[in-house]
């Protein structure tokens, strides 16, 4: 039986993308969106959804360009403050002792301390209602160097990041791996 | 130490959505997607990649409806299946077992087996490259009435939603509650 709950954002899981800008003056920023996700292979394309009212969105008008930081576990809080604060009146990276690094590939920073940083240059803009859509083509991606790409432990386990649950208003972790992708289906085909 | 890994699309974690649509001659057919997330707070909107390819795709042009449907950890099967298996040439409702049931709301089948089914009407619809990105207005969310919303266990923790992991290409499972949002990062405010 179903009951019927009305129009809502409820989707599981989603992640916890910090997005990191310039301001016109080249001030960093950064700040965390759960609504987002890679939306195309080829180009590589990241969407990200931002209100109008966010610095950010001013931000990414002026420059085209940001950064996804992947935030494992232990920078939780940094990831949370990035989302309830505002670039307008506190320097986030101060608060956080955090480091912006300018990336080469595209004018906007990325942050030091967080495993997996994906570079993008803007390429659509599409207002949607009270977020907009900044479609940014992912032009390179940046990893520590001490993950071990194609190793025995998958990235995943390795970066261990962050789950936003909607709804529920919680962080949680990733569990275990369950199944292999293009094949557990396989039972199904003849 | 950072290095350079290249235009990838790396990111952690992604959904599994299996998307629900009828073909012009009202056959249900699912595809599994994890290019996609929320993207709009208000009209809410979720967005779904699919290349022009997909039997799906053409579904999604002719009907301009969908369900997004979220499996539990129980259908890891059926949901990989939907993902690599075409409806071109097969019934993969009849091969899974599972029930496609006709939405009230649009015109679109949603999955009875699966517990959170989110009904959408096209609003967008972007040429991005190999993938078009679908924007769906969600105009109502179904839940399994044995969920229990806003109770003492947290819906995510209910539905046990699968995580995909590209790149690595596996299926996760959701681990601990690691945190609160919009609270855990209070200690970096003055």
């Amino acid at each position: 039986m179903k009951k019927d709950i009305g129009a809502k954002t409820l989707l599981f899981p989603t992640p916890v993308l910090v997005v990191a800008t310039y301001d016109s003056n080249g001030k960093p920023n950064a700040m965390t969106a759960a609504w987002g996700g890679i939306c195309c292979s080829d180009p590589p394309c990241v969407t990200i959804s931002v209100r109008k009212a966010r610095y950010t969105y001013e931000n990414l008008m002026e420059t085209k360009a940001y950064t996804i930081n992947i935030s494992g576990k232990q920078h939780l809080k940094e990831a949370d403050y990035f989302g309830i604060e505002s670039g307008r009146t506190a320097d986030k990276f101060a608060a956080t002792g955090l480091t912006p690094i300018k990336s080469e590939f595209v004018n906007a920073p990325y942050i030091g301390e967080f495993p997996l940083n994906l570079e993008c240059k803007v390429v659509h803009v599409f207002d949607l209602g009270v977020h907009t859509q900044f479609i940014g083509e992912i032009v390179n991606v940046k990893m520590d160097s001490s993950l071990h790409k194609n190793d025995r432990q998958p990235l995943i386990e390795q970066i261990k990041p962050l789950i936003f649950a909607p709804g529920d208003g919680s962080y949680y972790s990733v569990g275990d791996e369950v199944g292999k992708a293009f094949s557990s289906g396989k039972i199904y085909m003849e």
